[in-house]
């Protein structure tokens, strides 16, 4: 692994880790007594998982070499697609259906879970099971399918990671304290500044996906941290717009959107000296809203300390907001399923891009979702059933 | 409205009409005795259905003209948005939730659904709620959100039809007769040239949104037909791709995937004498086929006869084993949740792409769906759960 970047800040510790099949772990601690990683607790993990890259070993006794997972090239679009065609040990955990990201029960032999401790601020570690992973040794070489031109293969090196937001399983993002947030900003910076120098990786997403209607099964809050082996077709295509307006005007794209937000003041729904929060002027989803910094900066890394504690109050405030969105027949709040992801400047171009937070829901009204059916999903056509204006005014009534 | 095209055989009879608010509908008929718009039968709509461009009451009794949809310029990503920003008179029908799609009921004074005859064999209507429309007499104008050059703004003509496949609510696309899945093929070839002669209109998609796992609630077997006002999305990246390839080899891409899938024959799941249906090399859906003409065509008006009967066998086949991709734990099999549609060469781009059927779902298991989280509505980054070779292997052993 990389050398760790330093943190920016004195009031986060960080101990990395690593756990028993070979997989970093890395504590993000905020507060004296530092909970995690001290003498009287147990750093390293004791479970019974196999080395993740020991060879295979196949139903008839003989064994494999471990491959990574690979992905194709989409001549038809031009992107690429990881696909889980790795063959890789598997072991399962002890603990069954237990919540993996809760801390080990005190006194047990070892955690039933990802976490080698009995309590935690903050941790992020790689995923067991991940979509993207560089193989030890294992060729990086671009080989064909079927040996044909058209069809390009490659290794999906990169990584993918878990971000744990709380010890507590019923908490949500929303409730937990302005220093635990700053923490969690204060991961994500760190996270990127380190996946950013992985060899291979193009760029880094830090995001969270919350609610069953969008998949999510383990309720635990967490978010999750991928560092892409290629450039994603949403950066690309707002890196091919960037690059347009800056050759017709020599400015950059997303400082001229925001100071177009900022002229009308419209769709903003929340204001601090170091960010704004609006609905983009062209939103596609029935709830989306953006987050910029005042100050043109690239990535999390390049965020000061001062932006970040700022960034933590803001979006626990817009968090708790959103939460109150929709409210069922009774009239109380339905917690809104959301994605929330930073889009960030790829290394290859800090100058076009910056950084901002997208956050929207598929909720469309209480029990009803937006449906990605076949022009969104097959011909990448979104329609509104809303206005930006629409959701931008039911934000700002929402009063905490 | 354009003059219709020639019907390519004598086998189907097309009957316009006009709904009681205005809209278009057809009637394809397939058999003798013609089922609809006989002597015997009534043509016209009786229902008590306002016009739909008659100018808006307001609550204090003003009124104010219709406006049609629009759709915003997302100048992050070059896409356009259409919205529901628009002011219609929406009537409800009488019959509530009646069945829209469903045959009127004989002697009744007027259907209470969309269907003015009491029984057809494929229809085709104007979406009574259309995310495209042109409003008579409204302007093209591009205008400019807030005033700012950043916002481009137009109205979002162009059209959604919707077919109904069959009058029998019960029935599915798959279990229609060769016969009527043909006069299917024939009635999405006459919109399609039809609906390429209006004004603004740069491409025409059909397509099937089969299953309430995503999100249809109405369950008589029908279809949409789109007639977009923009490339979309997906064809706008088919065309970068198609041209950067012609500029590179002199050849059609859409052709040289046909021919490499050809010659690989891992991923082909079906052939009949015009068509070949084959996983695509880089499927990111759990499960995705892709139908393709041998002869190079570039939309449905440009089929044969024979390749449209030949076609309709085809896919019944197809969507028959699509049915048994998954049993359930007692080996039932379990009808798939698919989006089904055709792409088709835009008017200004008739040499670079090929027409092909695309048909996929997001069932990646028995109980399990594919949700589109961070990665892929966030980031546009698809990842695959399985590979294009397992889902061949799986759709080659089903035999009816």
């Amino acid at each position: 692994m990389s050398d760790l970047p330093a943190l920016s800040t004195a009031q986060v510790r960080r101990t990395p880790t690593t756990l028993a099949d070979g997989r970093d772990f890395f504590y993000y601690d905020d507060s004296e007594p530092y909970v995690s990683g001290e003498q009287t607790r147990r750093l390293d993990d004791p479970r019974p998982l196999a080395d993740r890259f020991a060879p295979v070993e196949s139903a008839d006794g003989s064994t494999q070499p471990v491959t990574g997972p690979e992905m194709r090239y989409d001549v038809l679009t031009g992107e690429w697609v990881p696909m889980a065609s790795h063959r890789m040990n598997r072991p399962h955990l002890p603990g069954g259906n237990a919540n993996p990201l809760a801390p080990a029960k005190p006194g047990a032999e070892y955690s039933d879970g990802e976490i080698p401790d009995t309590d935690y601020d903050v941790v992020v570690f790689e995923n067991r099971f991940p979509s993207l992973m560089r193989v030890p040794g294992a060729s990086d070489e671009v080989t064909h399918l079927d040996g044909d031109d058209l069809y390009p293969v490659r290794p999906a090196v990169g990584r993918c990671e878990v971000i744990c937001f709380s010890p507590d399983a019923s908490a949500s993002l929303s409730s937990v304290s302005p220093t635990r947030m700053r923490t969690i900003v204060e991961a994500w910076a760190d996270r990127t500044a380190a996946l950013a120098q992985i060899d291979g990786v193009q760029q880094v997403y830090c995001f969270e996906n919350r609610g069953a209607e969008i998949g999510v099964t383990l309720h635990h809050p967490h978010g999750q941290i991928y560092a892409y082996p290629f450039l994603t077709p949403k950066t690309d295509a707002m890196l091919r717009q960037a690059r347009a307006h800056r050759e017709r005007t020599g400015r950059n794209l997303l400082r001229d959107v925001l100071d177009a937000e900022l002229a009308s003041g419209r769709r903003i729904v929340a204001e601090s000296e170091h960010w704004v929060a609006y609905v983009p002027a062209a939103a596609r989803w029935p709830v989306e809203v953006h987050v910029a910094p005042r100050r043109d900066v690239p990535d999390l890394p390049a965020t000061t300390d001062a932006e970040r504690t700022d960034f933590a109050e803001l979006y626990l405030s817009l968090l708790s907001r959103l939460d109150r969105f929709f409210v069922d027949s009774d009239g109380e709040p339905m917690p809104l399923p959301y994605i929330s992801g930073w889009h960030q400047a790829p290394a290859s171009a800090r100058d076009d891009l910056r950084l901002h937070l997208q956050l929207f829901s598929i909720r469309r009204a209480p029990g009803k979702l937006k449906y990605l059916a076949g022009s969104e999903s097959g011909m990448g056509a979104w329609i509104s059933d809303t206005t930006p204006e629409r959701i931008a005014d039911r934000l700002k009534e929402i009063h905490l």
